[in-house]
């Protein structure tokens, strides 16, 4: 662990995208903190992707105390479960930097959303005093938990209304083997969103698991 | 020309995009007919790209003559002309695939549209004897007249209810240099169309003109 990293709160990160997250970027040295509803839950969790890393900095508390622990969260809750999560740790978050990676779509019936996008919703919810960037709604769970030092073949397409934040989790997902661009303000997240249903389909019409979008025409530095 | 090649109308074809394509497709020997509200125009704009060609087999029409003298037709209207096109050529598209390739975005304030696509609401006007597909409605059309017998470096996302008239026009963006996949039904298309917002936000931001969409994890034979 590095101390001079910020430290990162995944809140509601027992589920699918969440461990996947928290394995890459504690594999080079952030701090990490798993957030759930549960502090027993949150704390098993951690105690599996410490024992998966060979590691012991990976840590684990109820959501509200997770945020008013770390300087930067990432929200990888459901959907459904979206806007309580948010009710629920609003004051926790107020002056941070909260990434929503809200995947916003229902897989029995994928469709593209209507907008506002989930993290549009999250800004309003939250106020300005938190500023919200949306990115990692399309990252495959199961390539984030292999080959954890190496870089994955999907970009991310992060939004906010503020670039530099936005610029914070660029670094972020550069670190931990990510392409990353800022592609526009909040609202332009429910695109990024609507591309889930469209790479369910892909992988379901030429039988893959991986279909996932890249950026071309940009000539960006591996980070 | 090959005269076993379906021929292709380019409805609305005077504009920004559809020219481009045309010569794409006429270079591989495409037969072509451009389509205008003026045939004037639509013969005028076809003589240029003969020109350019060094070839005699585009040629221009009313976009209702050319509708019905073609196997194959592509709509490149802007999105205010949309709905008034469509009405026009109702009959004349019958029987026939309409490839819709709206990019529905106000260039002076970007941001991604509502549900329904431009497809689905050019499906639901035109019944169920006209089989639409959407597609190519974010490739750059600098890119298009740029080295015509090379590839381009960017992904046609290709959304209809048929996947048999979508692989048709997977098919033509092959033939003309561009990788292209099959992304689900028509209401999937409000994505692709939302992705026009993302490119331009992405463009002003590191100062490009060619960012683009790039498709990974699938691995397809070029065609």
């Amino acid at each position: 662990m590095n101390k001079s990293l910020p430290r990162i709160a995944i809140l509601g990160g027992t589920g699918k995208e969440g461990p996947g997250l928290a394995l890459r970027w504690a594999y080079v040295g952030y701090p990490i903190i798993i957030g759930s509803r549960q502090a027993d839950k949150a704390r098993l969790v951690a105690e599996e992707l410490n024992q998966q890393l060979g590691i012991d900095t990976i840590t684990g508390q109820e959501n509200g105390d997770a945020a008013r622990s770390a300087d930067i969260c990432i929200l990888t809750v459901v959907q459904t479960a979206h806007q309580q999560a948010l009710e629920g740790i609003k004051e926790d978050l107020q002056g941070k930097i909260l990434v929503d990676a809200t995947a916003r779509v229902d897989f029995r019936d994928p469709h593209p959303p209507s907008p506002p996008s989930a993290a549009r919703h999250a800004q309003n919810l939250l106020g300005p005093g938190v500023r919200v960037v949306a990115a990692f709604q399309n990252v495959p769970a199961h390539s984030l938990k292999k080959n954890l030092g190496s870089s994955l073949d999907t970009d991310v397409l992060v939004c906010a209304d503020d670039p530099a934040a936005a610029e914070v989790v660029i670094h972020l997902a550069n670190a931990s083997g990510m392409r990353a661009y800022y592609a526009g303000g909040l609202d332009n997240a429910v695109t990024v969103e609507g591309l889930t249903s469209l790479l369910i389909s892909m992988n379901k019409y030429y039988g893959t698991k991986t279909a996932s979008i890249g950026i071309t025409g940009i000539d960006l530095p591996r980070g």
